[in-house]
């Protein structure tokens, strides 16, 4: 006997019914809402190493990704490496401009709010003289982050800053850099 | 004629003589230190965007990577994605793990000390009531992120705390993340 069975209903590229379903799960079920993520580093040579992604936990449960991902890091011939890969500060932002967007979509879809297309650029200061130690005064981070996104969607001005915004107000990276985040280090022998 | 030269002295993988050098012109010419990092970011669908790092700016010049870069972000379908790469938080995890690496073994190069071997593993903990909107009290970003660093060296024990402490104390991702950066976003129509 036939069932009525909603169909996933995609907004943006997301399954705005699994969303929905999410946020009730986590309402029943407040556990399923802890995640731990992971990564490995290998170090190989100089400024050149690996990070492998392999799984992570939430939903009450130990999860794997369907492949490990392979992720590098190398630096520029003028910061004395092989540029074999984007370097550390860079994939920084990569995660800062990947998790704007996504974040930006998903509560986008939440809201029935389309869009049609975003591009987004960004940029960040460092002055070596924080990381080569020259100046007690200069830090050895990021000075600051512009970003300037850009948004196709039908709908009015206002309604477009609010998609703008939707990224920053719900973004774990953009709170985890903006806000800052304890990091606790360990050292141990090999 | 023949001149002397010293040919570049390389110590875990580091062209120690071109870090003095570099060290050196920063004293010299303190605005060659100011470094300018970018992506670019374009969202494909749903959790799929894709950044790319093509240039940066840094020692008074405009330079281009050998190549530009490619870097991809997904979800797992737990978060309704594809996994079809690394998220975000574990991009931001890539980018810590590198740039602690490469900052112990750039520094420990810089004070003649040898490092044979560094493995390390990173986990951080999203309670997702806060991407959610669940619960205002949950923070959305990481609310805390444990390293442990496997280090290989011919060294007393006091000393291989010593290379542990040179990540944390020069990276700019660590300081980046645990201090916090300002970020300004501005947004336009596409």
């Amino acid at each position: 006997m036939a069932t009525a069975q909603k169909l996933p209903t995609l907004l943006n590229g997301v399954a705005v019914d699994g969303l929905c379903a999410t946020i009730e799960a986590v309402k029943t079920t407040p556990s399923i809402a802890k995640f731990k993520f992971r990564v490995s580093n290998r170090w190989e040579t100089g400024s050149r190493n690996r990070s492998t992604v392999a799984s992570f936990s939430g939903a009450n449960q130990e999860l794997t990704h369907a492949k490990p991902f392979r992720l590098e890091a190398d630096e520029p011939a003028v910061l004395l490496g092989n540029d074999l890969a984007a370097n550390p500060v860079e994939h920084l932002l990569h995660a800062l401009a990947s998790c704007l967007t996504t974040s930006m979509v998903y509560h986008a879809a939440a809201r029935g709010i389309r869009i049609d297309e975003i591009e987004s650029s960004f940029e960040g200061d460092i002055d070596l003289h924080g990381f080569l130690n020259l100046d007690p005064r200069i830090r050895k981070g990021y000075q600051g982050i512009r970003v300037l996104f850009k948004i196709r969607a039908d709908v009015p001005d206002d309604r477009l800053h609010e998609i703008a915004q939707l990224g920053s107000g719900f973004s774990p990276v953009f709170d985890s850099l903006t806000n800052g985040v304890p990091v606790s280090i360990a050292a141990e022998r090999l």
